[in-house]
């Protein structure tokens, strides 16, 4: 479809967006965000998403306005994105090493508050010398492995032991503890779920209570994420939650299941990759222009939506084969397709825009400013 | 490692660079590049690299100064930056579809030999269309489907009579075939797989043979890859080769055997991710930064280099784990390790530079400037 409107096709029908497109719900995105938010006040929890899925200012903005109390990032290089961008209490639920990364991080906390997550006595004094040499405070969390086998110190006595530690290093202030349990988030069935997620997520609970009864102050007990907000965070002691994929959603996450479903709709798709139909070598085979370089495959392929009968598979970096069940409801050549990532994040990260639909509308062009944010 | 030198660390040590980052072994590339030249020169076969795999100008002309007859691509976004870039041919060696990717495509041949893949006559109407409208010449080859079961016409009569009717279509100069099977390249074993190419390959070959005897002159007969190179490229009738992947090679061309070895040796791994241990939980287990968003997983795990007796598994979208057998030869806090990736093209795509080495130190940083280029 042919629309010749000037500033980035802004409102052209989203039939006249070219393709690779990532296409943005902002209602369903929006929805979303007031979903979680309206848990976090209902339950009394933080909500921190993560940014790692949408790595853009704006959408942060999008979520402290709904309520959030920050945002967390993986990377040194996501934070510096988001602290320029304006968010002002940032958490790198991650583990930092190397004087470059550090000497920025401390940086950073010049102009925003800044928590970082430790597990290692040698990396916290780096981290403290950086913050001495930028004449800062950073804040940490101790990150506990509770049952990832990832990062993180054991919980229990070695995290307290190691707590202990890093409060007495200068220029660090210690706020607290993180858990995560990243294979949790996708056990199918609710119930199974809730039950792995509980048992795994009390050994950072009685962690924290170890830390309270030792004289070590804390105010942050975090972790969670999008297949386990609503279990986590309601369990006593949890102050903050850090869910990221719930504001797009993903073929993945859909999968899970919720209480009493089989589709895990707390949150409605927001996140499709448009794609062209570019060649029609059979009735029932079709190719199209989004391939490994337009959708992740790390966990699978794409749902084709809208189309019953067909479904995707990936047909090398740049192609995309739409293979039919019969050659009734036939897709012909230039038409348009969306498809549900299979992993929201790994996706967006391959695209330096969010194309943002409204009423059928491009409603806005935003960019992806932390994409590659990998330092 | 600390290195301070002033401009993106040039002349640093590989150990300073921070990390994740995409490393070059320059004089690697250079000998895969002028191996693969001197093929092209001992057989008489012009050589086409595919910019698909390096996304760069620098590289294309690296390519071009040792004999390279121009460069193909997959996107016209690809083709913008070579053509902006200095590079005078180039082969779209897939189907474009959409007025604007036309339109594009059509003002790129106003400063360079364009030429594109074809597979239906709506769309190579639509190109003439452009082409008019943009007052040039573009070059079209048939694209044949050999087998792969993706873009292209049937072989035979059926490339046959589609190529006359794309033959008399003003504002497009048809100039030969292409025939490309992406999983023959892979197929393990030197011998299986010329086997299965050459079968393949015949049926590009035969109808090339077809079009001459009917009146249709072509110049191009195009295709075959970076593991069927030396057997397509030998075939009488084949003009040019259209390898990528051989200038940085990958896990998974390493692993499908050469002639006489379990090791695909023709050309030498001259890419690896360079990434930082940033926890060490365990003697027999470490965590670096590097996961999804810095190696691509559609054809599996990395491999570690310089290490025997640890393994990479991926981690996360920012974590890769490193597996010990045993606690002996430990990895400790800030080790920086290589990793080799198991699909280059994907992996480049994460990435917007390149870290080039020589002599064991940063020579160079070099823009990926097509990264991200999927329209």
């Amino acid at each position: 479809m042919r629309c010749d409107r000037q500033w980035e096709g802004i409102g052209c029908p989203v039939e006249a967006i070219d393709t690779p497109a990532l296409l943005v719900d902002f209602d369903a995105l929006q929805r979303n965000i007031e979903r979680m938010a309206a848990f976090g006040t209902t339950h009394g929890v933080g909500i921190r998403p993560h940014a790692k899925t949408h790595k853009t200012p704006i959408i942060a903005h999008m979520q402290i306005a709904a309520g959030a109390i920050g945002q967390c990032v993986q990377k040194v290089g996501e934070a510096e994105v988001l602290v320029a961008g304006g968010v002002a209490d940032v958490l790198i639920a991650n583990e930092v090493v190397g004087f470059e990364k550090l000497a920025r991080l401390a940086a950073l906390a010049r102009t925003a508050r800044i928590t970082v997550a430790v597990d290692n006595e040698l990396a916290a004094e780096a981290l403290a010398e950086a913050a001495g040499a930028a004449q800062v405070t950073v804040g940490v969390v101790v990150d506990v492995d509770v049952g990832q086998g990832r990062c993180g110190v054991a919980p229990g006595q070695a995290a307290l032991e190691f707590g202990h530690r890093v409060a007495r290093l200068a220029g660090l202030e210690l706020r607290g503890l993180q858990g995560y349990h990243g294979a949790i988030q996708h056990v199918h069935g609710f119930d199974a779920r809730a039950d792995r997620a509980r048992k795994a997520n009390a050994q950072l609970l009685d962690t924290a209570i170890l830390f309270e009864a030792d004289g070590l102050a804390i105010d942050i007990v975090t972790g969670a994420g999008t297949g386990t907000y609503a279990i986590e965070g309601v369990q006593a002691g949890m102050t903050e939650i850090q869910p990221g994929s719930y504001i797009f959603m993903d073929r993945q996450y859909r999968e899970i299941g919720a209480s009493g479903s089989d589709i895990y709709d707390d949150f409605e798709p927001a996140l499709a990759v448009l794609a062209t139909v570019m060649s029609t070598p059979t009735a029932t085979r079709v190719v199209t222009d989004a391939g490994l370089k337009a959708l992740s495959s790390d966990v699978g392929a794409p749902q084709l939506l809208d189309r019953p009968g067909w479904t995707y598979a990936f047909g090398g970096d740049e192609h995309g084969l739409l293979v039919g069940e019969t050659a009734r409801a036939p897709i012909g050549l230039g038409e348009k397709v969306r498809l549900l990532p299979s992993h929201c994040d790994t996706t967006i990260n391959l695209y330096d825009r969010y194309h943002v639909v409204r009423g059928g509308a491009l409603a806005a062009v935003w960019p992806i400013a932390a994409r590659g944010r990998t330092r």
